[in-house]
């Protein structure tokens, strides 16, 4: 497997455009995307756990209940979100999206992301739908920007592989930045892949890659109303189909979880108003539950994050937030060091501070991604979560977001 | 029932002091608390539930599993907590009182407040002790400067009542600021009253109040390691002893209760970096345990409070936080308003929103408290919790606490 560039348009016929139609004030911010692929794909989806559920939410149920679909159609700066009449609007997009195409609406895959509670008119999609649609290529790059909100950097994906001789691919671009803490859900990632592959079998890999990635991002603790990755798989890799577990199937995941895991990265490398990319590794936990609840109660403590920020190695945070965590642990045998490029910095053995040199510990964390290794030494079970640290510019985006 | 002046020696029999003992570098801030009763007195204490439990924690346990205490002796600027023999040291703070003031040191209810990890001094301690208990007098100012951490204002109050035609009073001080998201218990509030109670009363009454005042303040998500409420009741103000529940129980459960959800609010108010108290009051619940899991998960949303510290009437991340508590809510049913000194300014009716005024809502969300009122349509249960606004400062604050 080796990583390739054309994020959602790697895959074999896939195509997809992004274009500024006016829900965005500023004209040169891309606001509408399409993705579109050549054949009906398989399609799978996992959505926000939250209660109050974005419009597109809905209507993206209905048009994959059957297993397929054939594009995907996103707009940003408006969430759609907590109004009145959104899953006409919602619907109505993927009309335009067949009036334009010829793709069946209940083909098509709708999100959209920005500001709850406000209506989303629809002229300025049914205005920009044609040129849109026009401007369908083999390049990510237009979507990619387009589902762009507060992220400064695009995140867009792909890797190459084999299944049965058939070269395949996938490929994934994402949005991510702010309220992002995903709930077996997660934010708005489109991945595309031309292996062959049923939507049963789809749906199974994606489910299960969920939870060790995008389940395990934290930008700031709140689990968006829109979150949702979907997946499309169009088959022209031409491969058998993959219709139960077997090796071809542990191809495609370990590809799926390639792009998933790396997507994870850029979107909590990019948080809202971060600078450091966080990773917490927990070893040595009694089950995987304990190791995720422990790894994600670090990457959420806005006092780990706001220490990362300030590079200071005060792992005493660390233990805070492993002993809230609500995880069963011996508090008397966690180790705790602090790792980057610059080396490893062992802070506490035992659950006791060791002593170390505030000179180094400033060198190790004042990378642009710290890894932060937790060792429980009571059992062989691990888990990942990946976060940011807390900044003034978090502060900044989000005390005045709207206007 | 009236508020009073005097914090933890309002009530008769109480003495106090604080002296800055060398903890600390500033020798302009007091690190070093006692606070004595004239009587031995019953004594309740809740602590935090984080698995990682301060070495005082421990020996105040001990100290009190007899029901009763005379002395609390506090340090600021070290949490003596994960480090090697801590709680020797916080055995020997109670053994360096009963040195001083003849107080068994087995009636000491003993806590520490500032960085985790690092060795705990007796040096100071044992050098500051003598002017410390020399100086005790009835006033509780500097006691209650001496336990401030990061904290800027000092918290003290106190109330003024009757049980049997005897004039009784209870009163408390608090350290806040950091580390604030109580989990059954809280942060570290010494709360001393005149009236007669048995112990099983007094903890009981203690037990029932937090849940309802610091259990439900949160300032950034983080349930301290060293979080302590505790109650002296020294019986000097002659009712006749309260064995059981009734109306002079009652009596004192609505004191305790006025001077806890004071202190919460001024807690609150004076979380780390922030310029504003909010207050989340949730009705039309189910459930009172609804009603709690909505009014935490408002308070604690990183987003609401970047935007309440923006004065932006953001109201699409209320629902969201209400959405993601995992509280079982209709959504359709939500009504949110705003409401401060300026007026009440509705947002959402039925979790869709309402036009109003960008102009009055900046005027209601630029006051310094601000009520964050949520109907749920759905009951009779309610719940009001206590937080803060996000800011610079408290990224400021938290960048380098060690420094």
């Amino acid at each position: 497997m080796i990583h390739i560039e054309g994020g959602v348009c790697a895959a074999k016929g896939f195509k997809a455009n992004g274009v500024h139609c006016g829900i965005r004030k500023n004209r040169d911010k891309k606001d509408l995307a399409l993705i579109v692929s050549e054949k009906r794909a398989a399609a799978a989806c996992v959505y926000t756990k939250n209660l109050v559920k974005g419009a597109p939410i809905h209507i993206t149920k209905q048009n994959v209940a059957d297993g397929y679909a054939q594009a995907m159609i996103c707009n940003s700066g408006n969430a759609n979100t907590c109004n009145l009449g959104g899953e006409e609007i919602a619907l109505e997009m993927c009309r335009l999206v067949e009036k334009e195409t010829g793709i069946p609406y209940s083909d098509v895959i709708v999100a959209s992301t920005g500001v709850i509670g406000q209506p989303l008119d629809i002229e300025p999609i049914a205005a920009g739908l044609p040129a849109l649609a026009a401007g369908l290529e083999v390049s990510s790059e237009n979507a990619c920007a387009a589902i762009m909100t507060t992220d400064v950097v695009p995140k867009a994906t792909a890797v190459s592989f084999e299944i049965g001789g058939k070269k395949c691919a996938v490929g994934g671009i994402a949005k991510g930045s702010g309220m992002i803490h995903p709930n077996m859900a997660t934010m708005l990632v489109f991945v595309t892949t031309d292996v062959s592959i049923s939507p049963e079998m789809l749906q199974k890999a994606l489910s299960a890659d969920v939870d060790d990635s995008f389940n395990m991002v934290s930008v700031d603790g709140d689990t968006s109303t829109n979150d949702m990755v979907s997946v499309l798989a169009n088959g022209m890799a031409g491969n058998d189909m993959i219709v139960s577990e077997g090796e071809d199937f542990d191809t495609f995941k370990a590809a799926l979880a390639e792009v998933t895991k790396t997507l994870c990265r850029m979107i909590a490398g990019d948080g809202e108003g971060a600078t450091k990319l966080l990773e917490c590794n927990v070893t040595g936990a009694e089950t995987k539950a304990v190791a995720v609840t422990v790894s994600k109660s670090v990457i959420c403590s806005a006092l780990v994050k706001s220490a990362m920020f300030g590079a200071d190695a005060n792992w005493g945070r660390i233990l805070c937030a492993i002993g809230y965590s609500g995880a069963q642990v011996d508090v008397d045998k966690i180790d705790v060091a602090f790792r980057s490029e610059a080396g490893v910095l062992p802070v506490c053995k035992n659950g006791r501070g060791v002593p170390f040199s505030e000179e180094f510990a400033k060198e190790v964390l004042t990378e642009k991604e710290i890894k932060i290794d937790v060792e429980l030494n009571g059992g062989t079970a691990s888990a990942t979560a990946w976060g940011c640290d807390l900044t003034y510019d978090y502060v900044k985006i989000n005390g005045d977001y709207r206007t």
